[in-house]
């Protein structure tokens, strides 16, 4: 044990997190749902590792202006620099690069992991995170973008989100890059001007247009007193973003023909009853998108960090991204793919109660009444006979007695506690205490005595016996859970 | 698309991989069923993030001398060191510290997870590897030891390792301790060089007795001329060491006890049956263990790198960690735990031909036989109604005529197309091709014209019956693979 003076501090770095049995299970049978649609859909699983060349990420991050901001980054022995990566797509585009000769095209692959972003972390914005994401690889055509929308609808109804409560919105760049250029702010040097603007169009859900008429213009001053420096529009070219906003309307645009095709094939397979929308104000924070771009918004009602009642938001979303793979290579490899928030999938899941993992059962406990090494044994093997069995169980493994170990199996939220203390061993019994119903008698009965005295809930039976009675205890809590 | 000079080499850093979908199905299958035996024995998940401050981390990485060493660490922007996890020991350790007050205690969890070593790969040998760990916290006492060793058994024949083919080695860190001190070697000025010797036993698997005795003493030279530096011992000292390791006698030592009673608890539920064994030869390189420690070994012979004929080896490890929580806590918190190494168990199945994941049935695809909306439109309406019937299923997305298809579908080893091109529609119909039925036809065929002719395994369906058609075609196919 340390003393107190070299005593480290027990903590976690801020934005990281520990995950809980709750958490896990949850997440865990989400994604298995969502696993088995993207199975259906003909996409295989593949994974790379979380760590790759800096170059080879390249510098797509949202919200950072200067390049490999906001990524954890170290120098291998060769003094080659390594990053953890920030997303799932990068390190795909760098996987399908160094593979492509191998990988039949289209190319259809998921993969769940870990992200990480060096960053200030708030309330729900954590340093490492969870994606789940969609991708294929090899076809410039907008069936590819349209199925993916189709596919994000269908994983959110697989989840269990109901029909009517989410939508899938898509738009394409290609129309939004038509806008900006007819405003002046086409070509290469207009680059960071254009994703400002991106940016300012992508808080419309936000602000409301007001609020984007300004982050356009000069700025936005917000209720805290921070202000927000903006895109530095005119007048003029404000109102054409804006009315492009409004009506998704915009003169002759290969872009537009594209939407036109994606609501097309949505319709054909009957996606347009409000599951899929064409919605010019989906944008996508990130640079490297090139065409379609799509997003799926969950439309309930939740109450935010200030009380007020808005709709739950994005929980999902992504695009084509023709020039990541093609970096590498010397040729166009057009790819499309999205990606789900599984922090935020899994937090809107549990506001509608979707995420119930009370059918996980805490394990029985076999009480220590006695600790030589022959009572032990004992124990020992009447835990091996429920496992067996198929019953979770433990004996106690403290060194303390009787209260501390019924505390224990409370604090685990046990079915049960089996004892054997010497009576009992003499009769060769075992005594079984049901704590659910020991709870509700307890509850009913104010009187002390008589609670002692009742010993509600608590039975012996014969020691070969064992697993049958608490099999029953068991069934009997599951059946009245179920009423 | 890039110019040759801008363009990017896509490379994986050295000692990362990526994971295709055969290995994840195996790994997702296997680790499957350790969370089985891990939950029947009580435990709960939980998980920690996969960064920590270093200095939490703390001194134990195996091999490595200088502090630190062997870690990928960075600096946060208020200047204390991160570093990616090495175990998933220590920050659990970290985390029950953290958290000590609200966990049950003893503390039962498990955890599965990615683990990063800075170190130079080699064959079987990454910088990022996987975890799946399991841990009590807060007991002193042996049974726990005992429970899991009992626990590591169940895992292994879970995971379909026949009894006989393994066994767990249980040793004492305090007996080998009351070997060294009775050589000399006691006290905090000599930890380093305890260490030596620990690892020096720990190669007898590889190097046998004699091998150990020159890692005792001056050192040993291998086939390749490399030369290990020894632990320097002098005769005396290397005899009394070999001579414990190979009878497991010394003199009156808290840690034989403990043994005794691993042993009786193990036996008393069944595990003498050669399934769990005492071994004083296993000491485990890990510098923070402080009692028992146990080691999964598996028993099967297999070829190594040289092609000589060797036995699998170890595949998990583990034993008592008494310091590593308390260190930050006034108070001691003695806790047991062991680490099952995932890519070793997943290559010893592997070997047993015990991970066959073909039961998983590549995607039907639906060929592009027209292209224009309408076309395209019938053709996702099919691969919903598959989908909607629970088979994986893809309209071909590609922009390729039909020997491209069928390429591609030969691929993915499609288990069959479905073609609907103008004649098809005109009569209501489609046409399904069974590739499994094609390819044997093929093979007994030897002339094409015969082939062209016979259309093997070729057959017309009306629209309305495609999914009850494919249906049959996979049954046939199932019934097929299963004789």
């Amino acid at each position: 044990m340390a003393d107190k003076a070299d005593r480290m501090k027990a903590r976690l770095p801020r934005g990281f997190v520990d995950r809980h049995a709750a958490d896990i299970r949850a997440v865990d049978a989400m994604t298995a749902r969502i696993r088995e649609v993207y199975e259906l859909y003909g996409f295989e699983p593949v994974e790379q590792p979380m760590v790759e060349y800096t170059d080879a990420l390249g510098k797509f991050l949202p919200d950072q202006d200067r390049p490999n901001e906001g990524v954890f980054s170290f120098q291998d022995d060769d003094e080659q620099w390594l990053s953890l990566r920030y997303d799932l797509t990068a390190p795909l585009a760098r996987f399908v690069a160094e593979n492509f000769d191998q990988l039949p095209k289209p190319y259809r692959s998921y993969r769940q992991g870990w992200v990480f972003r060096n960053e200030k972390p708030g309330p729900g914005r954590f340093r490492q995170f969870m994606q789940f994401d969609a991708d294929i690889v090899g076809t410039p055509g907008v069936a590819a973008d349209a199925e993916m929308a189709m596919m994000m609808a269908d994983t959110l109804e697989a989840v269990g989100i109901k029909r009517g409560d989410y939508v899938i919105r898509v738009n394409n760049r290609k129309v939004l890059d038509g806008v900006l250029e007819a405003i002046g702010l086409g070509g290469e040097e207009n680059a960071s001007r254009r994703l400002n603007v991106l940016r300012a169009i992508d808080k419309l859900d936000k602000f409301g247009p007001e609020g984007v008429r300004l982050l356009l213009g000069k700025g936005r001053l917000d209720e805290s007193g921070d202000f927000t420096k903006g895109a530095g529009l005119d007048d003029t070219a404000i109102d054409a973003v804006l009315d492009y906003i409004e009506t998704g309307k915009v003169a002759g645009n290969e872009g537009v023909d594209e939407l036109e095709q994606i609501r097309a094939l949505c319709a054909a397979a009957g996606y347009d009853d409000g599951r899929v929308k064409i919605d010019p104000s989906v944008v996508r924070g990130l640079e490297y998108y090139t065409g379609p771009v799509y997003e799926a918004e969950l439309l309930f009602e939740v109450p935010n960090e200030k009380g007020e009642i808005v709709r739950f938001g994005s929980v999902a979303g992504g695009g084509r991204y023709d020039g990541l793979v093609s970096r590498f290579r010397g040729e166009p490899v057009p790819a499309t793919g999205f990606s789900i928030g599984v922090s935020r999938l899994t937090a809107a899941l549990k506001n509608l109660g979707k995420l119930d993992a009370s059918d996980v059962v805490a394990p029985v406990v076999v009480l220590v009444m006695d600790k030589d090494a022959e009572a032990l044994g004992r124990y020992q093997k009447m835990v091996a006979s429920l496992r067996q069995a198929g019953i979770r169980a433990e004996m106690y493994l403290g060194g303390s007695g009787m209260k501390a170990q019924m505390k224990y199996a409370d604090r685990r939220g046990s079915p049960c506690v089996v004892i054997q203390g010497g009576d009992e061993l003499e009769k060769g019994e075992v005594q079984i205490k049901d704590l659910v119903a020991g709870a509700k008698a307890a509850e009913a009965i104010t009187d002390n005595t008589e609670w002692r005295e009742s010993r509600p809930a608590q039975f012996s039976v014969p020691v070969s016996e064992l697993v049958e009675a608490v099999r029953k205890v068991l069934a009997d809590q599951a059946a009245e859970r179920d009423q």
